[in-house]
């Protein structure tokens, strides 16, 4: 079968590779709609380290060809949606209660996906644990909603989460990209009162504003912290940082308030480091929490999701503002994903088998 | 000065009585706008005990008249927001982490107005601690909206924050006068998914679906629990009672899942036992939490409301639909709040010194 | 092969049965310990219906005989420890953050002996997703203290979980049997202050003392609310209740403060009403939490418990003051268990094989 | 009056002012036990900035000399318990749910002593909203117990609370001076499985195995992470940093799970720099919470400690390995305190008046 991915960091093209098979507790499916993602663009260039033979893709709606004996939920033709995180439920790790799944053996050992398998940019590709991570596509979902569930949004709130918003909060989202509006859309759904998204391209800060944002901060006309001490003279309650820089989490200190939070969901690149004087910091003494997590998987998460869309919550296809139409465009869909042009927010590629 | 109460229960009408003065650590305030609330009728007809020579009133906008020397934050002429719960923040009780400040020095000791002083429904009324209880009006809030913070909104959220609304959450508002509504709205702003409003009145219906209720139970077309576990066969994650009486406690057991949430915010009826097989309650076993508790009070909780009203969040001011203008119209309100018609849903008093 | 249970309700003895086979993820073992509980003694005797040809026994350190080809972590002749609630970790229910694992399916669907089949007390016995639920013997822990970790010690320091015991709370347990020691011990390893055990009977009263109680409040001497109250006139943090009846939740309704919690392990008898005015509660408004669930079970859980055991925390074994040896036993340890003699605490029977 | 404190950053020594006296809702107090503290030579050293005729002090057990006309719960006479960090209460900035009180109005603003106004180093002090500050010595609470509880317990217990410690845990406390000592104690106190304990001093390696230690790291050794690592090769989960310098951030992250928490109570230099790689953290995706916090204030928290030693939970007398006796022997006690021989652990001062 044919897939689209690393031949060798940082060559990317398509790959020709036998279809996966069965293992039991899992399922084969095929895609019809997949988005790519900055990570598959920041892995395929060596973001963590030298990959070889690897398709990509890991936010996929798709198509269940064959399921094992034992998966219970699922049949050959269903239409379901695939978290991009899909933990193996036996793992130990997981049993412990108000724990992040997405580490189940290991750091972030459920997202096999890129990671430790093949993903969704291919005729068919692999599951595991199926009845435990997929999800029936819902009636009153379309399927551009549904897969911006799989990562975006799921990741986006995730960030909201850590950052503990309560009713009234004050919220700064750095970076305005999809994952970050989906930060804007979810702190208000968590009833934050000011949301201060961060970026500068128009698309982007047209739908921050749309999803929620009270305010937007351009880091172009000065630093974002003094821009945010400015209108909030007495800090800020939280920060979730969805794109910048290692430097964020020192604007992100500059701005929170004692007891306030600091939320990161972006994947800061390898050789970057972390910095900051103490004093950022209140000497350690400002109870300031600062987390770091990679998106929750497995099927109740994206129910969760797909539940807020269809009461109409939210509506995360926004994003999706290039479409293309094919299996073979999968692969203009990586290249402007990785190009990012300044009008692009996330592409999408519809496919029919 | 002339005030409107309880002469001696049942007997309610006006009052007179000597101007309160200051303490320290307070403020002398006169209404700009007041709403009635039931628990005024409530208390005024004896379902707290016999009452004599009470103003009523606890949901007030208000002019400053007067301070303490020890007062920092208010000076005369100034408009404020009252919350209807206005702690003793020098009580060791408060101090306590992650606890509802509706207790100062005992059950409900916060809850000042009504329970041992007189209330808003006069021509000054005290407030203690006032740096700590009142909030300036901002100036892009109304005062209707910033009325309906001081007990309605905030008791509804409670409701909400109380049933731990988690994203994706299905949740059941039993009750959709003014402060189930506030509830409905609350659950819609911490991400839940279904919201089902348990109600009849037609305006309160509109009212709830404007407010995020996705569906609409009328309990007087069969039991509440079995119309919901007919939509939701694998029950509900949180039920909020913000309505109904001491039975609702049995309805809501019966529709919610294990690890699901039952809050009430009614105040009950002193007469009424709640008496459930256990059974009903999964013989202990279910994970199954009830809590029940009295709005939280205070500055900083009416800020964070008024932050969410400023940032177009919510409007609670749509409770508001008959009006009264002038201090002699307190009576008026008062007695159209005890009858309750079926088209109220909460009425505001405006008056002008 | 043998086994001892429920003939038929309310009828026990010997059965014999099929040696239990592999489904897959699972594994066969023989037990080398037992405990009787009186879960049961309960059961058995029609506490939860009509039971018939089931074998009992829920509490087990036991030897793996056989174990499906999946399986990683364990094989034959290797000694383990069995929780009593063995969930099937592929269930989507289980994936919510920060919830007991007890209910997977549905309410109480982790405990699969006695509910949904064939327990320990039996030549082989099986069990659901061995490499999830089963836990290696540690070198350092006993066999006996091992075995109190299945149920007595995970349902014990689960109560005291639920009642949020913060350092400092002073926490009322009721019933002091073995589930209640642990909660005493618990509530110790939390942080407790004060420990009020209720109960009467010698041997719990010494041992309560040894495992932190600071006081015993003796309820033949008078309602032990109002003894309590006596004590402690403002009331008391947290109420774990492990014993009593449906009167119980009164009593500890009773006696907690504002912003308190009332936690159940007890399971409660299904013919039972729990009712109490509302004045009780304080009219729904006094936030006292009531919980009540079933220990929490999986590998993970069993494993927190024996590494306090190995540290020397708290020694489970002292529970253990009747031994039995040899299989045939298990008709005695279940017998004493029933008629509940004034000195016993907890049974054990010791098997060779 | 005579007190010792500051004379001008570095130079310390004996001043003469005037009494301080009561401006209202406070207290006047005279020094019965006193504790100097590492904050207090690190702040004359200029650790937080140049400091000039300011007395230092601020663990105390001592007897109120006077009080406001409003304070209720002392009098001239009583022996009480002054917390290190002593709230004004009527700050909106406290009222928010869950937080840490140590910021009143502003970062570290509770923290009056050495920070705003001077210490109890001193014939007399002052103590502000001291209903709600100060605490009686109970009856079963040595001085010396209760002294501990000031600041050493308390932050070293806040450690504690912010690592989240469960039924169970590892956990690594880094230096095991006076604060670490009580984080061992705290961890035990709230379940931990393995407590190890980082440092070298004789004396305090041995009262850490008393306290709950179960292992001790010497970091003469070898790197604290190695070390650690090879006896819990999947890692820990939780650290507290109760001592070393910014470079303890490092190895803690390199040693604790996903999912795990980093917590600070050290006062780090204001001139260090806290620097880590990105991949040390997991990119930012590993669900490591750091967070770092002062230890919180008030009566109820200093209450609750004392009921932990009340009934016997803990003893943190056992700190004070060196005594001295009199007022004048202040200096003493501080310049050994500064000075630190590697025998000492904390030392106390009794005064007789």
């Amino acid at each position: 079968m044919k897939g689209f991915g690393v031949i060798k960091t940082p060559k990317t093209g398509w790959i020709e590779k036998k279809k996966p098979s069965l293992k039991g507790n899992d399922a084969i499916l095929r895609p019809i709609a997949l988005a790519p993602c900055s990570s598959d663009t920041h892995s395929a260039h060596g973001g963590a380290g030298v990959k070889e033979n690897l398709i990509l893709g890991h936010e996929a709606v798709a198509e269940v060809v064959e399921v094992s004996s034992e998966i219970k939920r699922f049949k050959k033709g269903d239409v379901v949606v695939v978290p991009c995180v899909t933990p193996d439920w036996n793992e130990v790790g997981l049993q412990d209660r108000n724990i992040n799944n997405a580490h189940d053996s290991s750091f972030m050992g459920s997202f096999k996906f890129l990671n430790s398998k093949d993903g969704s940019f291919a005729e068919f590709f692999h599951v595991n644990n199926a009845d435990a991570n997929l999800v029936h596509l819902p009636k009153n979902v379309t399927v551009d909603q549904a897969l911006m569930t799989c990562d975006m949004m799921s990741t986006g709130f995730y960030g909201v989460e850590n950052a503990r918003v309560k009713f009234g909060d004050n919220v700064v989202v750095i970076g305005i990209g999809p994952v970050g509006l989906m930060a804007v859309a979810g702190a208000k759904l968590q009833g934050a009162g000011h949301i201060i998204g961060v970026g500068t391209r128009p698309n982007c800060v047209e739908l921050a504003k749309k999803y929620g944002a009270s305010e937007i901060i351009n880091y172009k006309e000065g630093p974002v912290d003094e821009q945010v001490k400015e209108l909030f003279p007495n800090g800020i309650d939280s920060v979730i940082i969805a794109g910048g820089n290692a430097n964020s989490i020192n604007q992100a200190l500059r701005m929170v308030k004692p007891n306030g939070f600091i939320s990161n969901v972006n994947y800061f690149d390898s050789k970057d480091t972390i910095s900051f004087p103490t004093l950022e910091w209140g000497l350690g003494m400002g109870d300031i929490s600062i987390v770091g997590g990679f998106c929750p998987g497995g099927a109740k998460r994206i129910e969760r999701l797909l539940n807020m869309i269809a009461n109409k919550r939210v509506d995360p296809s926004l994003l999706l503002n290039k479409s293309y139409d094919g299996f073979e465009k999968i692969e203009d869909a990586f290249n402007i994903m990785h190009e990012k042009p300044r009008d692009l927010i996330k592409p999408v590629v519809h496919i029919k088998w």
